[in-house]
């Protein structure tokens, strides 16, 4: 396929998944559930799953092989630019504040999945079609252990915001215990893939690579960046100057840490961290945060529709796989969150919440699972189970959250109405 | 090439050419130069003519031949974009009060360039390497006539916004007149590229197609679409679901163009025309343009800059042709206009400053070459002495207006300090 053939097929594409992200994030939304969700699902609907399985033609030809790079390759731009963002309203002051009282949250959000998720892959790997057959055992359970123990953090950070919660005990709680599990999980994924490469030599050089890089980045790179808010507050706003600077280092971020072995989102997130607060990382959401969000994360969504094959879920066996990780998957986040926060002395209602909130999935999900995918680690059927997982989990929040906690603290006044 | 290893290295190439973009067009403002000047030279220096010329193993290493269709395709959406958003500020009242004053300035700075477009389109293709084999005689003139009567108009604009001319005889004059000749450019394009198709059904479907397309989208179009514009005013600004329909609108308008035969950036720009202006046209802008403007559109520099060979103009014979274009396209319009404005009544000055500022080339001649390249028009040598005629064209837009007008003006106190 030719270039010009490739763009007007993209423009079509895009129209598509555009499409349907809106239309199913419109019903979702009226099932009060987030966005979010509903684009996951219109991801999973435009693949195999859905489309391909009923009209396989008309699927084949709206995505042919060659359209498919150009889609990863925005999906991840629109990823790693999401978690920029994210890394840029990241609230390190609120971490820090918190950091022992989420740690018995965290730590047991973390573990009890954890393990949970390793035993599962001692037995996954007997079963052929799950684990790759590159993947060792203890690869396996390291890399099940942190997709288990996974949080939906941004998506978690919105559901505190929008019920306005973001200065409670239950908000400041959730939300510092999910930041400590998802940087953990991260770091979990970049032993694996490192370990993935070619021999100790690349996992040396990505394990120092990410760490040097953080620390860095987190040090020195902050206090240069510090440069970049004080000309937006002499500014006024960010000018293209500034923001081409930022999109110069994010690309660089990004290309680094690919280069060096672990994924573009470490890069990009943790430059996120590193920006200076304020005028500029307000401005910068604003500047950057529409066209990433509706334009290019649709991409991501799509991408990973595209390669979940629940039509692969389709025997009692598998059925059975599916139920056993969504159930060790709810336990060991869900129900360990909250037997963490009632021993930290919350009350039942609020400890609820925090495993309940805790327990989504969403977005983080999916990158931990494509990453996976992508680098032979799991297998089509493995990341299908998952990515049901992944929906499940992140479909129950909204409603159990309202059925345990929102109703009762809206009638005491403590909540905002969802609007 | 792995769409993994593409992504790896699209965020290298874009560290590049944003750092590229940026320091050319630091360089280009210390000269009082706007940064699309520099951007447009930036993309020439990525390409063969110079990074290519010295360091090919270099080049060749950073822009593999898999990674060109990942940057046409950026490049696509990125000028697509722009021409939206250029249509959504496009102000139509001014063009329909003023569409008298401007006509003499509009035809005249349109037909004078045309017909020595034409006239030097009946010598080049005599002479082996400019045009395609399969150009025909008319299709050759009408190509390098509109090539030659096209305006900057987003520059235009941007120059008489930043002087604060907008409401002035000279900004009002030339905006409308500019407007005009784009508008008649692009539609003996549409031509060009229709006859080029197929045959006359393609021509019929690409003409009788974009005809409806523009009339349909600017009556019946912008009434429905208004509908937007009063949702924006009730949010008080543009959700991500109005973003989301405007997004999923201007891709269905660029691939529906596309499909039709003619070009994407014409889909955008109507589209964008018909737009509702107000609080949802600023909202747009404001959200679209940064990254449009600040990582989007240097990939269509760099893109257009990969295809420009100045190497190719290594004979006497091509000089001479290069000067002979250059010549014509300063006369033709810059001269014409200038005396057009004069015979209307305008003082001196006016008139000079206007045929300045009508005669800059800058983006749009850039679009018109990639798409006549792309269709196999044009070859690579004609290619690069346009780019050439539309980098000196649009340098000396800013020092020639500052010298014949600015300065003058500026003593006066009826212009802005240029800051």
């Amino acid at each position: 396929m030719s270039a010009p053939q490739l763009s007007v097929f993209f423009f079509l594409q895009m129209f598509v998944i555009l499409a349907a992200c809106r239309l199913v994030g419109l019903l979702a939304k009226k099932m009060g559930q987030p966005q979010v969700v509903g684009e996951m699902i219109a991801g999973v609907l435009l693949g195999p799953s859905l489309i391909g399985h009923f009209f396989p033609e008309a699927q084949r030809q709206l995505f042919p092989p060659d359209s498919l790079k150009i889609l990863y390759v925005g999906a991840q731009l629109g990823v790693g630019l999401y978690m920029f963002l994210v890394g840029v309203e990241f609230k390190t002051e609120l971490f820090r504040d918190r950091i022992r009282g989420a740690a018995a949250v965290s730590v047991s959000g973390m573990v009890v999945p954890f393990i949970l998720g390793s035993l599962l892959a001692l037995w996954f790997v007997q079963i052929p079609g799950l684990f790759s057959e590159e993947a060792t055992r203890p690869e396996a359970m390291l890399f099940l252990g942190a997709a288990m123990s996974i949080t939906a953090f941004p998506m978690l950070a919105r559901i505190i915001y929008e019920r306005g919660l973001t200065g409670t005990s239950l908000g400041t709680l959730a939300l510092a215990a999910g930041a400590i599990d998802d940087a953990a999980a991260w770091c979990v994924l970049a032993v694996v893939l490192a370990s993935f490469g070619a021999g100790s030599a690349v996992a040396i050089k990505a394990i120092l690579g990410g760490v040097l890089y953080g620390v860095i980045m987190l040090t020195i790179g902050r206090r240069l960046l510090a440069s970049l808010g004080t000309a937006a507050e002499k500014e006024g706003r960010i000018t293209p100057t500034l923001l081409g600077i930022t999109l110069m280092l994010f690309t660089l971020a990004c290309w680094f840490t690919d280069f060096i072995g672990i994924h573009a989102v470490f890069g990009g997130f943790i430059l996120g961290v590193a920006m200076p607060r304020g005028l500029f990382a307000r401005e910068l959401q604003k500047q950057l945060e529409p066209f990433a969000v509706v334009f290019l994360l649709p991409m991501f969504f799509t991408y990973s529709g595209l390669n979940t094959r629940l039509d692969l879920v389709d025997s009692p066996k598998m059925f059975l796989i599916a139920l056993v990780v969504l159930l060790a998957a709810i336990l060991g986040k869900g129900i360990a969150c909250w037997a963490a926060a009632r021993m930290n002395g919350e009350d039942h209602r609020t400890a609820m919440a925090i495993g309940t909130l805790m327990n989504a999935r969403g977005l983080m999900e999916l990158i931990i699972l494509n990453i996976g995918l992508q680098h032979g680690v799991i297998q089509p059927a493995l990341f299908s189970v998952m990515v049901l997982m992944a929906i499940v989990t992140t479909l129950m929040a909204s409603p159990v959250f309202e059925w345990v906690y929102g109703r009762h603290a809206r009638a005491k006044g403590e909540l905002q109405a969802v609007s």
